[in-house]
């Protein structure tokens, strides 16, 4: 991973936390030493700690930036107003563009366990977020646009468990058949896989 | 995580391996050392040595058992004979069984991420599996028991994406929402979340 002539690279925090990141999503977080960061980047230890105290907060820098947008989605009007299930439509596909656009933050933020403060500070935020779209799985049930038979929380968990699950197989470079994942998540959790007659 | 007097327990490679498996779980395999299992096991590092030569056996070990599992599947008369969808269906109903008895070793399998020839293996095991399940998924479609506009091996990944995320939330002590797993996500997959009207 080390880069050849890297030392001579001007390292801005942006381009540190990529590499880092990077490294985190093949190795793992706990599996992940500065000594690593190191050679990665190709920059010394003590270059790196001008930047960030500690591993923890390249951490902390890279799963805010993958909350931050997660949340900025439930913010948008089209997660605030509306029919239930219409906004419950919106915040898949629009989530469904984050993972998409921010793929190593999202796979690392999904990939946290909990063994430190900020794991444990990002499972929390998760937790949130989860809590908001059962809601609106939990109005939308009400509403008489979502069947009851799969409890809101639960369904929720499988609607998500399938778009995160993205990020262990999504390829940006052959994107042609998942070009629109928020699109295809969303038809096969809202109307199933199964082929009904026409007109039904 | 270490055992008071755990060094009196008499050491079965089954009640090692578990013990090692939950250790990978928690702290992922690569940031796991032979020093980490053996203060969880409260065992010496030469007792692991006595079962198995390296920690890469401990993985091999763990993954082969959840594989084994899952392939198994693939065997029984219900997922071999019949119609298309029929086998689609036992196929997840019964993975969802093997998830559930088997958690924490289908939680490792599904963690491997390949940095050794092992969790190749694994992946690659993995791969094997999914073609048979896009292969079936492709039946139906052409049977016209499934519609076509999601492309099969999205499908699948969706299908399988929803079912293994459940080892992120399924928790054995509260099972009553989630007790039967597999007619959760099969209901979800096969007809999806909205509501029809009565007769359609």
């Amino acid at each position: 991973m080390s880069v050849p002539g890297a030392t001579r690279i001007a390292y801005t925090p942006e381009r540190l936390l990529a590499v880092a990141v990077e490294v985190f999503n093949l190795r793992g977080y706990d599996g992940t030493s500065m000594e690593d960061l190191a050679r990665a980047t190709g920059i010394t230890k003590s270059s790196i700690y001008h930047h960030v105290r500690s591993k923890e907060e390249l951490l902390r820098l890279a799963v805010s930036r993958a909350l931050d947008r997660i949340f900025a989605v439930l913010d948008q009007p089209a997660a605030r107003t509306g029919r239930a299930i219409d906004r419950l439509e919106h915040v898949v596909r629009a989530s469904a563009r984050v993972l998409v656009d921010e793929l190593p933050y999202v796979t690392l933020l999904l990939r946290v366990r909990g063994n430190t403060a900020t794991e444990q500070w990002a499972l929390e935020r998760r937790r949130e977020f989860d809590r908001v779209v059962a809601t609106l799985v939990a109005r939308a049930v009400a509403d008489g646009d979502l069947d009851d038979t799969v409890e809101p929380r639960l369904a929720t968990r499988l609607l998500f468990g399938m778009l995160n699950s993205a990020v262990e197989w999504y390829e940006p470079a052959r994107a042609d058949a998942t070009a629109d994942l928020g699109a295809a998540v969303w038809r096969l959790a809202s109307a199933g896989l199964r082929r009904r007659p026409a007109g039904s």
